[in-house]
């Protein structure tokens, strides 16, 4: 079980927090739990850091801010004491969990679970801080911001867990952002794929290392709300949504009579920004020398575009990056003119990416097809198109985001009352 | 050096800090820096664990408020980096610093050295959290309260340190309160013994422990304020107190032209409280019925005194606990009034407990006479005298404190300008 900062801001919620893990406890499973630091205070202590040193050494960073998991950790386990359970805290380095050397953004190596699973069979609840491990120096790592659900999953697969339950602030994964949507649903089931798609496109419900890790050591994750009245739900019920393999998703849905949506769900993003550049040289090596430098400065390209333009020998390239790079990518962009060799360069921050996931596109047709033909439909103006496996992404003016989501949600069908399964 | 919480109180503090340490390795020293918790830090965390858990689990406790320490040790890292040194913290389970197993009150058993001399050869200040160490068990345990000066003189014995210099927010010991006598002086020395007797009977400064480990290692301790402008005084001069031992006392004064004091200082608690069992059967056992139970519930009782009464065969008993204790002193007295075999039990929290400390008085006599005159005097009624070696106390109405304390300080010649050697 993992809990987020919201979840453990003040005795009064950790104790809301305590009653659900000891719920889960009384219904006969053996629980380890994953925490947060309390809403806010990750953000006090990186504040210090920066404070102290604008330029800060990552591994002293760590040794501060890693102390927030440490005092909800410890305050679980005596709020759990309270309420007549046994339990302790097992922290980063006490484990422990190995990681990488690489402070402020290091990765799990492995876990020692042994003497967890041992005090797991003697009835103790463990308790442990997310995001904080340790690394091959005996220094105390963090997992970068969000690591905590990363920390959960690999706990959960370091013990050999049945399920990795992720209570958040949302109740589950929907179809889309309900506050876009109203008649968004919520997912029963999604798949891993469905939901790095859905979360590396803004459903930011879940960290997306969270996601691969999971799916990388076949770890059952739900994702479900730490405020529901727990004492309505049987503790055995999935109130939320359940994130599996393929294979397991199959064998879920094969007795739903139902057949499953073609369509999972429907992300926007408004955190990306366009450049196009204009008549660069039509020939071997030159995309090189455009995403190189890019690449180097750590900055993320997502789609790229090349439209042959009409010149014979040159092309215009279009492709989106993070709207928080922009800026530096222009400068670095407008430095390489020469070497590159294009004509002109052309910015907009003002562009949205809007994506349908789905497992089921992959045997079905016509899913693009359906997406291009309601958006022109509303008018609604295609910049640029790419496409996966399981996701069809296109880019639009961000003042269209809510329309577009609306449109594509009514398009699929997903606008019914119920569940989707 | 070891600086407390309200030095470590935010980050513009923190750079106060770091510059009073830079100055020390500039003056070209080696330095290993104790920090506490910032002020009211560990009274936050500690006030989560009783809402918590009023009846909190002291190693859980010890989880959650370690980490003040923790915060302000990498912050204090990374402050001192800014200024372009080196320095790196060093958490109490990574030296290790051993303590025993009792949690929230731990006493250190010793401390691996040898990484923080290494980095300190070459030119890495170690910034060390006070308050913390590492038991048997491999779990963070704490000091007590007030423990990060014990964390700093047991660093300083375990790396051989020439000092260990404590900052605080008096620039040094005073001959008494000066918020009492406007004449107070600071002492330049004072010996482990003359500070224990100062300390444990109001004077604040330093904990008791941390004196008596210095005593013990023959550490070098100086008292002075960390609020005093730096750069006017020499990195080498002492402008504090300086607490050693009897022989280098000694020699420190040998040449000094002025006799050093016979009294080094008064001091005033007013935190004690009296108790008075009437008529208790003189025979062999009785004190023993009274002071066990006593012992028994963790109650430290300080003066004893038996006045022989009027009848044979019968005692009044008088002494002091602390004002804290004395329902439960008097609630656990009541139900052994059988036992015991007492007539009365009067209390009184109002008074206080007036002391003249010096090692200059093993070698005089008179100087109780002095005080029992001076007091006289001024009409102050004495209720109850015990003596040590080094110190004479008396227990006075609460209300003539201040005034004992101004007689005194005048009695015996302590008035005067310049400062005491």
């Amino acid at each position: 079980m993992k809990f987020g900062g919201t979840s453990m801001a003040g005795s009064e919620r950790i104790r809301r927090v305590a009653n659900i893990v000891r719920r889960q406890q009384a219904a006969g499973h053996e629980v380890a739990v994953v925490v947060s630091a309390m809403a806010g205070e990750t953000d006090r202590l990186v504040g210090f850091c920066r404070e102290a040193n604008p330029l800060y050494d990552p591994a002293e960073y760590d040794v501060v801010v890693a102390s927030g998991e440490q005092v909800t950790a410890g305050l679980l386990a005596l709020t759990l004491q309270a309420l007549g359970c046994k339990a302790r805290s097992w922290l980063g380095w006490q484990l422990p969990i190995h990681t990488d050397n690489v402070h402020a953004k290091a990765r799990i190596e492995g876990i020692d679970a042994q003497a967890l699973l041992t005090s797991m069979a003697a009835g103790e609840i463990a308790v442990i801080p997310g995001f904080q491990g340790l690394s091959d120096h005996g220094r105390i790592t963090t997992l970068g911001r969000g690591g905590s659900d990363t920390s959960a999953v690999a706990v959960a697969a370091g013990i050999g867990a049945d399920r990795c339950d992720i209570y958040t602030d949302v109740d589950g994964v929907y179809t889309t952002d309900p506050r876009i949507v109203a008649k968004a649903r919520k997912l029963k089931y999604v798949t891993y794929e469905e939901m790095l798609e859905l979360a590396s496109v803004g459903s930011k419900v879940l960290q997306t290392r969270s996601v691969s890790l999971a799916m990388k050591e076949g770890v059952r994750v739900q994702v479900l709300s730490s405020f529901i009245d727990d004492d309505a739900t049987p503790a055995d019920e999935i109130p939320g949504t359940l994130i599996v393999s393929d294979e397991e998703l199959a064998r879920l849905t094969e007795n739903v009579d139902m057949e499953r949506q073609l369509i999972t769900g429907i992300a926007a993003d408004k955190n990306e920004a366009k450049i196009i550049l204009t008549r660069v040289p039509d020939r071997p090596g030159a995309v090189a020398t455009i995403f190189g430098p890019l690449a180097g400065a750590n900055i993320n390209v997502d789609m790229i575009i090349q439209n042959v333009g009409r010149d014979k020998g040159e092309t215009d390239v279009t492709f989106t990056v993070p709207s928080a790079d922009l800026l530096r990518a222009q400068t670095l962009l407008e430095a390489q003119k020469e070497a590159i060799g294009y004509n002109r360069i052309i910015t907009d921050g003002k562009v949205a990416k809007i994506s349908v996931v789905g497992v089921g596109m992959k045997s079905h047709a016509g899913v693009a097809a359906t997406m291009f033909r309601a958006m022109a439909d509303r008018g609604i103006n295609i910049q640029a198109i790419s496409t996966s496996e399981i996701k069809v992404s296109v880019l639009i003016d961000e003042d269209e985001t809510e329309l577009a989501v609306r449109v594509l949600h009514s398009a699929y069908g997903m606008d019914a009352e119920g569940e989707a399964a």
